[in-house]
């Protein structure tokens, strides 16, 4: 596979798009989300047959289930579609133009990022949904799906790439990498001559991957090893709800809660309640001693737990002497994403919010709110826990940069 | 050397700074000024050895000029921070409160990146340069400079520290990577535990190892290749000023002009002039066969010569039948920095603006105001050649991050 013909075309793509105004954009889109519904014998199909490799090579049932596509699925695809044409279309603006005292005017104007190349693993709806955002803004799309999803990718891409030359739209604004071999992305890492940015979607293995081997600047997704801190003064009613919530509601995602950091004086009269609450749901509690003494079905907790991730109805605890504890345990063992104080004093909220080094700090809310759609963007392309570019949920903004641009007449630099 | 301790003193020394008011940091800037001024003879005499030991070792001339410190250049070092002081602090704006349906209130607070990591050459003064952009807008910095300046380097950092620590501010705030070895660099480029962002300052050679080897993201302070295309329409009297100012006012620097793209219609009255203009300074004009058959001084160019960043009096000329000739040809050989088009052409003025892929694209006036002063930010941290997070002149704003904050009373998600 010649990655240097994709990504050649990829850029040209990206000029082409870069012409583009939104009317046109959203017909393309909705041409593309009409054509997979037409299409759904084919890609159902397709994705057939990697279902049936994957029960054959002994997959994971969730990953079964994940894979599969069905009529339904491919219509909620084409909807995810509809509802990014509804969105605004953020290029275009000029943030701030200003005259200089020379008289040069220099504003910054949003322009899509360009080329964006996405990684990901085995759901193919990203396949459908990560297109459509960057369409919207203006940015033409590499693709690298995973091997085991590789004939419901080509279905798709070939169903929307077809869509787009039928309404006379650039069809390289979308290219799948077919080949999904290690060298292959690895290469693809290092295309920077052609990709200008890189999003990872995954799991923690892959992201590290990325960082490691990447060239092309990473906008990296994150893991959530996200913390509540109960206060001394919260509100117990309070705090178990929304630790029950973040940890239970959905328990693979990143927002999740795994961690928990209990004030000392609290300890005894919320352990025993939370235990029951979290029993509800057969939640393993991994404490300390101070919490083990009050609630004997914790286990013990390894220094191992409070970095941990868990994904699973498992969740450790800590106590602590008082919030400034707090705040160093939680700075120390997170992963930059989701946080949450519950407390009713007015100065340890403030405190926390200012102190906690992640991307979505909150009071008295679950974490699990961390997410595109809850905070109104209408979209998301990921979570971002780094701190370069965007920070937290990313909407279509975050597949955007700005260029200066000055209009003069004549100045020269004394 | 212990780049992990290095990493840890930097990360607590960043919390410290995070609950740092501007007036303590403002405070914390004018006792470091003050100091470099005050101990001006022992830095002199560190520098001394830097300068001896480069002339042994036959460091060319305009080298030795660059490292070599006066009184005059270290009192223009402690100027540079009190330009700082007077700065506004970015640091602490929420930018955009909003509630939502559920009564959540986001919004998203200004904050400092944390731990900067710079790289650096020969020159001391970007020592004092860099720490006091990165302390004003409260982050840690962990600098790593040349072999050439070591001598310098400690002696400025050693300075800055000990007067942070009388004003009882974090010293660690600077920290100075004293082995220069090309193992401990790498190491560095590898401390994303601690480093949050890593900018390196200096040629192509070094940004390309940083991009390359880092794991840390990167912000890519770039090479520029920097191309004026003179319209059909253009004010040749202004092409001429703007041509001149353009490649001659400084040779060594990434806003000057590189390449020129001319209009074929202009180019038999334009190049005899433009040769005249430009052999004031003796620039080497190398063009394509349409400019070398009007001029015959001029230099056939080669294929290597459209992708070239000179950095000196030598200049390539290429023609085009049309604007979007001139715009391929730009968007294929420029290195994204800054772009000019000379022209009275409303429409091609607009098209230019919005096509050309660049972090600055300019009608009508010289690339050389690609700068942080120029364009009114007061500092500059460098120059972005990249998309992401900051694209163009950094100032301060490019030294923060954000982070959502998020104020609720008990919501749990459905």
């Amino acid at each position: 596979m010649d990655l240097n013909l994709l990504g050649q075309r990829a850029k040209e793509a990206s000029y082409a798009m870069g012409r583009l105004g939104v009317s046109d954009k959203n017909r393309g889109l909705k041409a593309c989300a009409d054509a997979l519904v037409a299409n759904a014998d084919s890609i159902l199909k397709a994705n057939a047959l990697d279902v049936e490799k994957g029960i054959a090579n002994g997959m994971h049932q969730g990953l079964v289930d994940r894979l599969k596509l069905t009529t339904q699925r491919i219509e909620a695809m084409a909807e995810g579609i509809y509802q990014v044409i509804s969105l605004d279309d953020p290029v275009g603006e000029v943030i701030s133009m200003k005259q200089r005292p020379n008289g040069l005017m220099i504003g910054q104007k949003r322009v899509p990022l360009g080329v964006v190349g996405i990684i990901y693993e085995a759901r193919p709806n990203v396949t459908a949904d990560a297109f459509a955002l960057c369409f919207k803004t203006g940015n033409a799309v590499i693709l690298k799906g995973g091997s085991d999803a590789i004939e419901s990718n080509i279905a798709i891409t070939e169903c929307i790439r077809a869509a787009l030359a039928k309404e006379g739209l650039p069809e390289d604004a979308i290219q799948l990498v077919t080949d999904t071999s290690r060298e292959t992305t690895v290469e693809l890492m290092k295309l920077s001559k052609y990709i200008d940015v890189l999003i990872p979607r995954g799991g923690a293995g892959l992201i590290r991957a990325v960082v490691n081997n990447s060239t092309i600047p990473v906008i990296e997704t994150g893991t959530g090893n996200c913390h509540i801190f109960v206060d001394k003064s919260a509100d117990l009613d309070m705090a178990i709800s929304i630790i029950f919530n973040a940890k239970t509601q959905r328990i693979g995602v990143c927002n999740a809660c795994e961690s928990l950091v209990l004030h000392k004086d609290i300890v005894d009269e919320l352990m025993p309640r939370l235990v029951e609450k979290l029993g509800e749901k057969d939640v393993e509690i991994r404490g300390d001693e101070a919490v083990q003494s009050i609630a004997p079905s914790v286990v013990a907790a390894t220094e191992d737990d409070w970095g941990r991730e868990y994904l699973d109805y498992i969740i450790s605890a800590k106590t602590v002497n008082n919030i400034d504890e707090a705040i160093a345990h939680i700075n120390k063992y997170n992963t930059g994403h989701s946080e949450a104080i519950i407390t009713n004093d007015y100065n340890n909220a403030q405190k926390f919010l200012n102190e906690i080094d992640a991307a979505a700090v909150y009071v008295n809310a679950s974490t699990r709110f961390t997410d595109g759609f809850e905070f109104g963007f209408g979209a998301e392309i990921g979570i971002s826990t780094q701190k370069l570019h965007a920070r937290g949920p990313m909407g279509l903004l975050a597949l955007t940069t700005t260029k200066f641009i000055i209009y003069g007449n004549g100045q020269v630099r004394k």
